[in-house]
């Protein structure tokens, strides 16, 4: 047996029923934070890996996907970006994809915790590539919120980067209505909000549905589209929202001159293509948008921690 | 722990360093058949799985996934569909997806593992839903490569429901070049083959890219897209491929007009806005078919095992 | 992989970080009964076993060894035992075990929990041979500390075959001081009490030297041994303890002796040399009784919950 | 779940349904020598461990059982242990637990995996206990057998302290008859030979049986017994052998007395007592000693490679 299966392995326990097992060579880091347990792995298949609290955040091989679609959906519908804030996005890869977008004068990455990013800038330079030294940038360790609300600026992006609003965490308070509508204040006329927004699976649905109706209580333009993001093991999804700005009305022509102006480079998973493609979504989604009434609140968050059982609050 | 986490598992290997655990709760039948290795199991979270050598083929909360994306977009592009032809699809449920179009007349189900059907019509009501007993159903337990060969008919629809070509098994003989001319010729004028073809992670794209240049050999339009199916742990594929028809040219009411029609009933995953996003696939696939240049051919199979493995083949 | 990694695994958590993977093939009952989690599944390597609350209780392969330790040293020791008390053993063995001896006229069994005899009597007659039905049986469902309260009979041989008292369930009631007391008052002037008295790793010798020494303050002779059983994964241990009677004064021969005269028939792991060797114990143990000073009592029980956490309480 | 279930693992593959997993902190080592698969890592329950080739050697909390079972009855028993080798031992903790034995005047290492010696002196320190540099210290890279056919020195103690002879890997060439007989040649009239001798469970005894059995055709005085190591899973043996000195013979008190006058310090499993109970062993291991008939010599290896295997060639 010795020849053949990996000896050392990281499991992901989704629910007391459901794990995934990968195949890992190194730990790089294992520690508690004063915010979070935090795990830097190299997997066999997958490359290093960044754990916070049990649940894989991102993959060396496959982060472009979640970065991706992340940013430049945003990113582009935005007609001018020059001003972006990001709340979390330890990696800083979100940054990076940021970045490259050469109309932005200013980027501000809001992380309430220091030590994963300064975890991520040791051990995980593929990702970050340099992006916390560019002269751009402006890196705080502070709550998100708070930040946001003290700030005087107007914003054209607002990327949410955080963990999904489950098990009722402070993270929550960045998925509330009151949240969104602060959100709104703080951006330009122009300006685009974009969130990763949890599994989109049919069975785990609340989360992502919640996120998106929430939205829509605040804004008039709101999508949400799902990617494949393999080392997650469960489809992943992204949301945006928006003032005015309808990413929707972009043809892939419209894209793809976008991001040559903008001098962008090579993209691997996101282009004109793609970008006409996130606004054509599976049925059950759409039926679940309909379906799953919950709209979080400060006073009101979702409150299941496993996938599984958010069933009950349907 | 006895509280918390379950006791019995089912541990999908997928490499020796890539394993996904589903806690279990009942094993209804675990038997080798002539032709593989069958399992029946209760998973928690996902109902009713079924498992063929080791890997997961449907699971009771999302098999729509596949069989909706196996089955309907050949289905409704196809403008009169009378002739079916299944080969595998044990489970009944691509057979019942056929069986929802009132245009068919006579639906040929060939699967070789007769025990696999045996298994499921016991097991697993919830797939076929009596589909093995309907009149227009043909069921054979034969060779569907042989069969194909003798048959003297002209099918509308042919759809290949069969595990993907790795490990060189026998069914890779059923995704050949030499092969697809074979269906090709069984097709009508407006017939359209359909086919799951395997995983569409871009790190394992080897096989889905080679189904997909292989049919281009043989057919002037073919169109892949990916699916998730969570069951899967890892993104899926579907391809169809036609000599004149093209599924592409149909819009959403068109598609929606046809399901109306039909009769089809409810449908979970498509329907016409799901048809038209069909045809918008993320850049990194649309790339890999460029650059993975491999043609299955009748001697010359695809040969790695293990998901990890298909590089050395680039 | 699916050649040669079993899919189905029995995971028995010991803790939060160590578990035993048991590959199975069949899950013959897994239900929630009022006083505990039932499992029994048929393991490859350890035959049928069963499981409660999360752990292995006896395996077809090795549960001879758990029994012939529990049963035939004191039953031996006693002169002439009559009347024997079984508190739990809901598999029959240990009544199996007891009725060998021709000597006893009368074996009381008292196990809480009807369903799990019932579900063993159903499918582990490779436990019990029929014990259940032997005209020398009384078997009674019910408490068995209230048994021995109300009962006016004196016996012979008390045998406590119930999980060890860790997790403050109500287990430990039978583990207590005042518990011992009220034993030695129901054993006649040669009897014996009899118990498992768990994990005898020098790392989780916690529960047996609380034992050992909670024995010890009621009882002027007690020993204590450890034993493999290996379907447990961790070291075993069982104790005796008697009013007068002293088990250590009897030599092979006349243990072997009075085997033959009581027609005990074939045993496995326990004979004359056998016995004598219970006497001599690694030094780690010894050492442990005189540092762990603990002692269970009614309102004083252990309360670690899983192995590596009885540290603190030392 | 991430509060409560270790993220990172170690997991042991007996068999294919067969397995232990650990939860682990830290990878300290991972390679392939010119031998063998290596790790070092850091078990929560366990402590440090070594691993070759899937298998546990040692871990830091119980270590202290297998090599004061491997060292001491076999040097107390030698009247004047003044010339010692030890084959394999890459832990350097058999060599600690020699030279504690004063009446040591040379000990020579022999190990053939120079690289698990490096790694072991590196991360490991807890075991040898700075041994590697005693006076008394000669360390060599090279085959044991070599180097003890070549001696010209006779040994008062020879340990072989290497993996069992399963999988037919080259060190089943120690274990033989040949080999044995060899041995006898190099040890002193006094001499004595000591090794581990793998499972001892009743399902696994072909090699502790094949072992012993192999032993008795060269030497008259050969002595087997159990020995519970946790952090094996599975229960282990030691054996020894001599040529005319009988270990048996030895008493408590003789033992406490040779233990104090070679100044060996505290021990924590072995003793006095320890030692005259390892000559008691449970009735299984005896009948397998005379039910197994196989002998192992340099052209018949045992051909199993995973416990549960070995049935067939008995």
């Amino acid at each position: 047996m010795s020849d053949t299966i990996s000896p050392h392995w990281h499991i992901e326990f989704f629910a007391p029923d459901e794990a995934h097992m990968r195949g890992i060579s190194k730990i790089y880091a294992s520690e508690k934070t004063p915010f979070q347990q935090v795990e830097v792995i190299q997997s066999n298949h997958y490359g290093k890996c960044l754990i916070l609290d049990g649940h894989m955040q991102s993959a060396q091989v496959d982060e472009f996907i979640y970065h991706e679609n992340l940013v430049h959906p945003a990113m582009v519908a935005c007609p001018n970006p020059k001003k972006v804030v990001i709340i979390g996005g330890g990696e800083g890869a979100t940054l990076y994809e940021v970045l490259r977008h050469n109309t932005v004068e200013k980027a501000w990455m809001i992380d309430i915790d220091k030590r994963v990013v300064e975890l991520c800038d040791e051990y995980m330079p593929e990702w970050h590539r340099g992006a916390f030294k560019d002269k751009r940038t402006i890196l705080m360790f502070k709550d998100g919120r708070k930040f946001l609300e003290k700030s005087k600026e107007k914003f054209d992006v607002i990327i949410i980067d955080i963990p999904e609003p489950v098990e009722a965490g402070p993270a929550y308070l960045l998925y509330t209505e009151e949240f969104y509508r602060m959100v709104a204040e703080k951006l330009s006329d122009n300006g685009i909000v974009s969130l990763q927004s949890g599994c989109s699976a049919e069975k785990e649905l609340l989360c992502l549905a919640a996120v998106h109706n929430t939205l829509k209580k605040v804004f008039p333009l709101v999508y949400s589209w799902p990617a494949n993001v393999p080392s997650f093991d469960i489809p992943w999804s992204f949301t945006i929202a928006s003032k005015s700005v309808d990413p929707k009305a972009l043809k892939r022509d419209q894209v793809d001159k976008i991001l040559k102006e903008r001098k962008i480079g090579h993209l691997k998973y996101y282009d004109g293509e793609t970008h006409e493609g996130l606004f054509f979504i599976p049925k059950y989604i759409r039926d679940g948008f309909v379906k799953i009434k919950d709209i979080i609140r400060d006073n009101k968050p979702l409150t299941y921690r496993f996938i599984g059982e958010e069933k009950s609050s349907r």
